[in-house]
């Protein structure tokens, strides 16, 4: 009969685990938790501490709770390091393939952003680096950061916000701004629709690329137009040269050191080097 | 002391519930989980065995073993019915908000498609109902698609292709196709890099909207000329009119019927409300 008894705690406290785990950053409600697992609340929050000091034990994240009308507990994941830096390495092995140079000089690289399982981890990365900053949304613009931009998002519990290259009709009036891109080095514009829900908010600009940072810069001043402040930065990859950007701060994951024949050398900054023990 | 060393398999189980659950349809190695937990291969097995029955058992998903020399487990997670039934109410209401509606008729819709704690679940429905088709990747064309594609990908545990709006240098070169697109009453165009990984593949093509199917039937035929096979069309919304489209199957999460004034009525479809227990 113990044994019994033992047996359907364990298994709930699995499927809590489970429960609590799936949506990190959002908050579950304790009634509706306590209703999937047919506990009372008193016994739903000795289950929570178990799995929360587990988790804590093993290095995998942490519980909060939030008390009050809409009380309930948040999941926030810690950086698994050794995944992170085998997928760091594929990716930097993957992106220097020569197979992805182009005849015109270019890395084709979209299947590599487009691809959840290698890019989701390179959004936790971002978002780990810029949680302390307690941003209100995402921002990006298209197309290929964009899959980048919604990992960071997703890791930080909140919303992307879109930049589009030109105006839509189907979003009503927008402001834009144009800027010259260092990498094509065109003009380019960018559009942001009047109805989007930036206003005074905390944003996080996030981007596929960076070379000389106008279109990062051209993004800090269109979402300033707005009365949103972009208070962080963060790019897959950036250009050594260069050195100096038209964004006073940024934070690239990787470095790509170019040459004039062939690709280069491409490595993970120093803040993500110290983060995941890089071993040159 | 029994209590102890019970007390430390329970944390090992909740660990590798988080573990295991963390990416669902990506195979974790059995070596790599043991050396985390510092357990034998033996004793992983066995809790692999206690974490499989409790998520089963609570209807939360299952997981698969892989043996031989590739071997590793794989976790497929079940859609969560009443969390998914919530998401989709709150998904229709924000919808439909009168605010929503631009001076030329067109509903912003940007925020809510960017927005992944309203998005991924709706990708979740669409990797449950193409999940038997076992496709090997999931196509968008830019841009408001990608954020439903991705994660339709990340449930099915692959890449996501994208359909570019123009060609692009920086992918090399690539084949377009014009088509004559039913909501714009443009022609309009989309292209693919001849690099991207596609040739013979079993796609999925997914798109936020639907009116008479000619972007999905245009996506069908480049995706064709790469010898890939779109084996089925998953979209957010889908008109009511007109009711024959341009693509002989395909599943909308949800039905927008039109009105000449407002917005008129958006619901889930049929094989949605079947899924969720809807109630009219």
């Amino acid at each position: 009969m113990g044994y019994l008894v033992s047996d359907q705690r364990q298994r709930r406290l699995i499927a809590l685990t489970r429960l609590v785990t799936a949506r990190p950053g959002a908050q579950m409600n304790l009634t509706d938790l306590g209703r999937r697992l047919s506990v009372a609340k008193s016994t739903l929050s000795e289950d929570l501490m178990v799995v929360k000091e587990a988790l804590e034990t093993h290095g995998l994240g942490t519980i909060d709770s939030q008390v009050g009308m809409s009380g309930g507990v948040t999941f926030t994941p810690v950086l698994d390091i050794e995944r992170t830096r085998q997928d760091v390495k594929d990716f930097i092995r993957e992106l220097t393939n020569p197979d992805r140079m182009t005849p015109d000089g270019f890395l084709y690289v979209t299947d590599l952003l487009f691809s959840p399982r290698r890019i989701d981890v390179m959004g936790d990365l971002l978002a780990t680096a810029f949680r302390s900053l307690r941003v209100d949304a995402v921002a990006t613009v298209e197309t290929r950061g964009i899959p980048l931009a919604l990992a960071a998002a997703r890791g930080l519990g909140v919303d992307m916000v879109l930049l589009r290259r030109d105006n839509r009709l189907s979003e009503g009036s927008s402001l834009s701004i144009n800027y010259l891109s260092g990498s094509s080095r065109r003009v380019q514009s960018m559009s942001l629709a009047r109805r989007a829900p930036v206003r005074g908010g905390r944003i996080l600009f996030v981007d596929d690329f960076m070379q000389a940072g106008g279109t990062a810069r051209a993004a800090q001043d269109l979402l300033g137009d707005f009365g949103a402040h972009v208070v962080g930065v963060g790019v897959l990859v950036a250009t050594r040269q260069p050195a100096h950007k038209l964004v006073e701060e940024y934070r690239a994951i990787l470095e790509w050191h170019r040459v004039e024949e062939g690709i280069g050398v491409v490595e993970p900054s120093a803040w993500v080097q110290a983060l995941i023990g890089w071993e040159v």
